[in-house]
Protein backbone atom coordinates (compact mmCIF):
# COMPACT_ATOMS: atom_id res chain seq x y z
CA UNK A 1 0.00 0.00 0.00
CA UNK A 2 0.80 3.85 -0.99
CA UNK A 3 1.16 5.99 1.96
CA UNK A 4 1.24 9.48 0.61
CA UNK A 5 2.71 11.90 3.40
CA UNK A 6 1.08 15.37 3.91
CA UNK A 7 2.80 19.05 3.84
CA UNK A 8 2.61 18.51 7.50
CA UNK A 9 4.82 15.54 7.47
CA UNK A 10 7.57 16.82 5.35
CA UNK A 11 7.73 20.16 6.92
CA UNK A 12 8.29 18.12 10.23
CA UNK A 13 11.11 16.55 8.44
CA UNK A 14 12.43 20.06 7.43
CA UNK A 15 12.12 20.98 10.90
CA UNK A 16 14.49 18.71 12.09
CA UNK A 17 17.22 19.88 10.23
CA UNK A 18 16.20 23.21 11.59
CA UNK A 19 16.17 22.36 15.09
CA UNK A 20 20.07 20.69 13.83
CA UNK A 21 21.25 24.09 12.46
CA UNK A 22 19.81 25.38 15.81
CA UNK A 23 21.71 22.92 18.15
CA UNK A 24 24.95 23.80 16.04
CA UNK A 25 24.47 27.93 17.03
CA UNK A 26 23.60 28.56 13.02
CA UNK A 27 20.60 30.07 12.15
CA UNK A 28 17.52 27.14 12.45
CA UNK A 29 17.12 27.02 9.12
CA UNK A 30 15.91 23.68 7.64
CA UNK A 31 15.28 21.98 4.03
CA UNK A 32 14.62 18.55 2.52
CA UNK A 33 14.11 18.16 -1.12
CA UNK A 34 10.93 14.85 -1.60
CA UNK A 35 10.18 13.50 -5.12
CA UNK A 36 7.60 11.02 -5.39
CA UNK A 37 6.93 11.19 -2.20
CA UNK A 38 10.03 9.89 -0.96
CA UNK A 39 13.02 12.41 0.83
CA UNK A 40 15.60 12.56 -1.57
CA UNK A 41 17.84 15.30 0.36
CA UNK A 42 18.23 16.89 3.80
CA UNK A 43 19.93 19.72 5.05
CA UNK A 44 20.62 22.94 7.13
CA UNK A 45 22.15 26.16 7.28
CA UNK A 46 25.33 25.44 7.65
CA UNK A 47 27.20 29.36 7.16
CA UNK A 48 28.93 29.28 9.95
CA UNK A 49 30.79 26.01 10.13
CA UNK A 50 31.47 26.34 6.33
CA UNK A 51 32.58 30.16 6.76
CA UNK A 52 30.36 30.22 3.34
CA UNK A 53 27.49 33.24 3.01
CA UNK A 54 25.78 30.64 0.19
CA UNK A 55 25.34 27.46 2.47
CA UNK A 56 21.78 28.28 3.00
CA UNK A 57 20.05 25.05 3.74
CA UNK A 58 17.82 25.42 0.34
CA UNK A 59 21.48 25.54 -1.71
CA UNK A 60 22.55 22.73 0.09
CA UNK A 61 19.83 20.52 -0.52
CA UNK A 62 19.48 21.98 -4.11
CA UNK A 63 22.99 20.22 -4.77
CA UNK A 64 22.16 17.35 -3.01
CA UNK A 65 18.93 16.71 -5.08
CA UNK A 66 20.78 16.63 -8.06
CA UNK A 67 23.33 14.34 -6.79
CA UNK A 68 20.77 12.15 -5.67
CA UNK A 69 18.66 12.17 -8.89
CA UNK A 70 21.56 12.87 -11.36
CA UNK A 71 20.13 15.29 -12.68
CA UNK A 72 20.04 19.55 -12.32
CA UNK A 73 16.38 19.45 -12.74
CA UNK A 74 13.59 19.49 -9.93
CA UNK A 75 10.70 19.76 -12.05
CA UNK A 76 8.86 16.72 -10.24
CA UNK A 77 10.05 18.09 -6.80
CA UNK A 78 8.72 19.73 -3.65
CA UNK A 79 11.12 21.64 -1.89
CA UNK A 80 10.22 22.05 1.83
CA UNK A 81 11.67 24.63 3.84
CA UNK A 82 11.07 26.11 7.32
CA UNK A 83 11.39 30.09 6.18
CA UNK A 84 10.52 31.92 3.10
CA UNK A 85 13.68 31.82 0.64
CA UNK A 86 15.89 34.86 0.25
CA UNK A 87 16.71 35.97 -3.48
CA UNK A 88 19.53 33.79 -3.47
CA UNK A 89 18.25 30.73 -3.00
CA UNK A 90 15.05 31.47 -4.94
CA UNK A 91 16.70 32.34 -8.36
CA UNK A 92 18.69 29.05 -7.33
CA UNK A 93 15.66 27.30 -7.35
CA UNK A 94 14.29 29.02 -10.29
CA UNK A 95 17.02 27.59 -12.21
CA UNK A 96 16.72 24.10 -10.80
CA UNK A 97 13.16 24.79 -12.24
CA UNK A 98 11.58 23.43 -9.01
CA UNK A 99 7.83 21.66 -9.33
CA UNK A 100 6.69 23.06 -6.38
CA UNK A 101 8.01 25.46 -3.11
CA UNK A 102 6.49 24.56 0.47
CA UNK A 103 7.64 27.11 2.76
CA UNK A 104 6.65 27.67 6.47
CA UNK A 105 7.55 31.50 8.15
CA UNK A 106 7.52 34.04 6.03
CA UNK A 107 10.61 36.74 5.84
CA UNK A 108 9.95 40.13 5.31
CA UNK A 109 12.92 41.18 5.37
CA UNK A 110 15.10 38.66 3.75
CA UNK A 111 12.49 37.01 1.53
CA UNK A 112 12.25 36.93 -2.12
CA UNK A 113 8.27 38.06 -2.01
CA UNK A 114 9.71 41.25 -1.49
CA UNK A 115 10.55 41.00 -5.16
CA UNK A 116 7.32 39.10 -6.56
CA UNK A 117 6.86 35.29 -7.63
CA UNK A 118 8.52 36.23 -10.61
CA UNK A 119 11.72 35.39 -9.53
CA UNK A 120 11.15 31.57 -9.38
CA UNK A 121 10.28 29.60 -12.12
CA UNK A 122 6.94 30.01 -14.00
CA UNK A 123 6.00 26.48 -12.99
CA UNK A 124 6.46 26.57 -9.58
CA UNK A 125 3.66 26.30 -7.45
CA UNK A 126 3.82 27.75 -4.35
CA UNK A 127 2.10 27.23 -0.96
CA UNK A 128 3.32 28.67 2.67
CA UNK A 129 2.36 29.12 5.83
CA UNK A 130 2.59 25.23 6.85
CA UNK A 131 3.43 24.49 10.54
CA UNK A 132 4.24 28.31 10.54
CA UNK A 133 4.22 28.90 13.85
CA UNK A 134 6.89 25.75 14.83
CA UNK A 135 8.83 27.30 12.05
CA UNK A 136 8.96 30.83 13.53
CA UNK A 137 9.65 29.72 17.05
CA UNK A 138 12.46 28.28 16.20
CA UNK A 139 13.83 31.61 14.82
CA UNK A 140 12.34 33.73 17.66
CA UNK A 141 14.19 31.56 20.23
CA UNK A 142 17.57 31.41 18.36
CA UNK A 143 17.68 35.31 18.29
CA UNK A 144 16.53 35.83 21.47
CA UNK A 145 19.56 33.45 23.02
CA UNK A 146 22.27 35.81 21.24
CA UNK A 147 20.53 38.77 23.05
CA UNK B 1 56.68 50.13 -6.05
CA UNK B 2 53.34 49.43 -6.01
CA UNK B 3 51.16 48.97 -9.51
CA UNK B 4 47.77 49.69 -9.41
CA UNK B 5 46.27 47.89 -12.10
CA UNK B 6 42.99 49.15 -14.08
CA UNK B 7 39.40 47.57 -13.83
CA UNK B 8 40.54 45.93 -17.23
CA UNK B 9 43.27 44.21 -16.22
CA UNK B 10 41.01 42.38 -13.91
CA UNK B 11 38.26 41.33 -16.57
CA UNK B 12 40.53 39.99 -18.27
CA UNK B 13 41.27 37.58 -16.15
CA UNK B 14 37.61 37.29 -15.46
CA UNK B 15 37.61 36.43 -19.40
CA UNK B 16 40.35 33.93 -18.93
CA UNK B 17 38.13 32.11 -16.71
CA UNK B 18 35.36 32.58 -19.38
CA UNK B 19 37.62 30.86 -21.93
CA UNK B 20 38.26 28.15 -19.57
CA UNK B 21 34.60 27.13 -19.16
CA UNK B 22 33.72 27.86 -23.34
CA UNK B 23 36.51 25.21 -23.72
CA UNK B 24 34.35 22.54 -21.33
CA UNK B 25 31.46 23.58 -23.42
CA UNK B 26 29.96 25.64 -20.36
CA UNK B 27 28.28 28.59 -20.34
CA UNK B 28 31.01 31.29 -20.80
CA UNK B 29 31.09 33.54 -17.75
CA UNK B 30 34.04 33.61 -15.69
CA UNK B 31 34.92 35.77 -12.36
CA UNK B 32 37.57 36.88 -9.99
CA UNK B 33 38.04 38.26 -6.85
CA UNK B 34 40.46 40.87 -6.27
CA UNK B 35 40.96 41.90 -2.46
CA UNK B 36 43.80 45.15 -2.13
CA UNK B 37 44.97 44.94 -5.83
CA UNK B 38 45.34 40.85 -5.77
CA UNK B 39 43.31 38.10 -7.11
CA UNK B 40 42.27 35.75 -4.45
CA UNK B 41 40.19 33.80 -5.87
CA UNK B 42 39.13 32.73 -9.94
CA UNK B 43 36.12 30.83 -10.98
CA UNK B 44 34.14 29.95 -14.01
CA UNK B 45 30.82 28.57 -14.51
CA UNK B 46 30.57 24.09 -13.82
CA UNK B 47 26.59 23.50 -13.83
CA UNK B 48 27.46 20.99 -16.21
CA UNK B 49 30.65 19.09 -15.06
CA UNK B 50 28.93 19.26 -11.19
CA UNK B 51 25.59 18.64 -12.73
CA UNK B 52 24.45 21.45 -10.29
CA UNK B 53 22.52 24.82 -11.08
CA UNK B 54 23.85 26.72 -8.35
CA UNK B 55 27.74 26.60 -9.68
CA UNK B 56 28.03 29.88 -11.23
CA UNK B 57 31.26 31.75 -11.44
CA UNK B 58 29.83 33.55 -8.97
CA UNK B 59 29.15 31.59 -6.34
CA UNK B 60 32.03 29.12 -6.77
CA UNK B 61 34.04 32.81 -6.43
CA UNK B 62 32.21 34.02 -3.32
CA UNK B 63 33.30 30.41 -1.86
CA UNK B 64 36.74 30.53 -2.76
CA UNK B 65 37.04 34.05 -2.01
CA UNK B 66 35.66 33.56 1.69
CA UNK B 67 37.98 30.36 2.10
CA UNK B 68 41.28 32.52 1.01
CA UNK B 69 40.52 35.23 3.30
CA UNK B 70 39.06 33.37 6.30
CA UNK B 71 35.97 35.61 6.43
CA UNK B 72 32.75 35.40 4.99
CA UNK B 73 32.72 39.46 4.09
CA UNK B 74 34.20 40.61 1.16
CA UNK B 75 33.33 44.45 1.96
CA UNK B 76 37.26 45.53 0.83
CA UNK B 77 36.77 43.19 -2.30
CA UNK B 78 35.90 43.59 -5.78
CA UNK B 79 34.16 41.24 -7.93
CA UNK B 80 34.84 40.94 -11.56
CA UNK B 81 32.32 39.22 -13.62
CA UNK B 82 32.17 38.66 -17.83
CA UNK B 83 27.85 38.72 -17.79
CA UNK B 84 26.33 40.29 -15.27
CA UNK B 85 25.09 38.21 -12.47
CA UNK B 86 21.46 36.46 -12.06
CA UNK B 87 19.29 36.60 -9.52
CA UNK B 88 20.85 33.95 -7.70
CA UNK B 89 24.78 35.00 -8.01
CA UNK B 90 23.15 39.29 -6.79
CA UNK B 91 21.72 37.32 -4.05
CA UNK B 92 25.05 35.87 -2.78
CA UNK B 93 26.81 38.63 -3.42
CA UNK B 94 24.20 40.74 -1.36
CA UNK B 95 24.85 38.32 1.89
CA UNK B 96 28.81 38.80 1.32
CA UNK B 97 28.16 42.85 1.68
CA UNK B 98 30.68 42.72 -1.48
CA UNK B 99 32.61 46.24 -1.35
CA UNK B 100 31.92 46.42 -5.55
CA UNK B 101 30.55 44.80 -8.34
CA UNK B 102 31.82 44.76 -12.31
CA UNK B 103 30.57 43.14 -14.86
CA UNK B 104 30.81 42.97 -18.46
CA UNK B 105 28.08 42.21 -20.87
CA UNK B 106 24.52 42.96 -19.43
CA UNK B 107 21.77 39.74 -19.40
CA UNK B 108 18.56 41.79 -19.94
CA UNK B 109 16.82 38.17 -19.46
CA UNK B 110 18.70 36.66 -16.24
CA UNK B 111 20.12 39.21 -15.01
CA UNK B 112 19.28 40.95 -11.56
CA UNK B 113 18.79 44.10 -12.78
CA UNK B 114 15.11 43.60 -13.94
CA UNK B 115 14.99 43.49 -10.01
CA UNK B 116 16.71 46.70 -9.23
CA UNK B 117 20.09 47.28 -7.60
CA UNK B 118 17.99 46.45 -4.14
CA UNK B 119 18.65 43.23 -4.63
CA UNK B 120 22.78 43.59 -3.89
CA UNK B 121 23.65 45.35 -0.55
CA UNK B 122 23.51 48.55 -0.11
CA UNK B 123 27.18 49.84 0.38
CA UNK B 124 27.81 47.48 -3.22
CA UNK B 125 29.50 50.09 -5.66
CA UNK B 126 28.25 48.65 -9.13
CA UNK B 127 29.95 49.52 -12.93
CA UNK B 128 29.02 47.36 -15.57
CA UNK B 129 30.13 47.77 -19.71
CA UNK B 130 34.06 46.46 -18.85
CA UNK B 131 35.50 45.18 -21.92
CA UNK B 132 31.48 44.57 -22.65
CA UNK B 133 32.44 43.13 -26.69
CA UNK B 134 34.42 40.51 -25.73
CA UNK B 135 32.43 39.44 -22.69
CA UNK B 136 29.45 39.48 -25.10
CA UNK B 137 31.55 37.84 -28.28
CA UNK B 138 32.08 34.72 -26.25
CA UNK B 139 28.68 34.05 -25.19
CA UNK B 140 27.29 34.95 -28.50
CA UNK B 141 29.47 32.37 -30.18
CA UNK B 142 29.01 29.60 -27.28
CA UNK B 143 25.30 30.03 -28.27
CA UNK B 144 26.17 30.03 -32.01
CA UNK B 145 28.24 26.86 -31.99
CA UNK B 146 24.86 24.92 -30.48
CA UNK B 147 22.54 25.93 -33.37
Amino acid sequence: MLTVFSDNHFMKQALLEAQKAYEADEIPVGAVVVCRNKVIARAHNQTELLNDVTAHAEMLALTAAANALGSKYLDECTLYVTLEPCTMCAGGLAWAQLGRLVYGASDDKRGFMRFGKSILHPKTNVEFGIMMEECSKLMTQFFKDKR
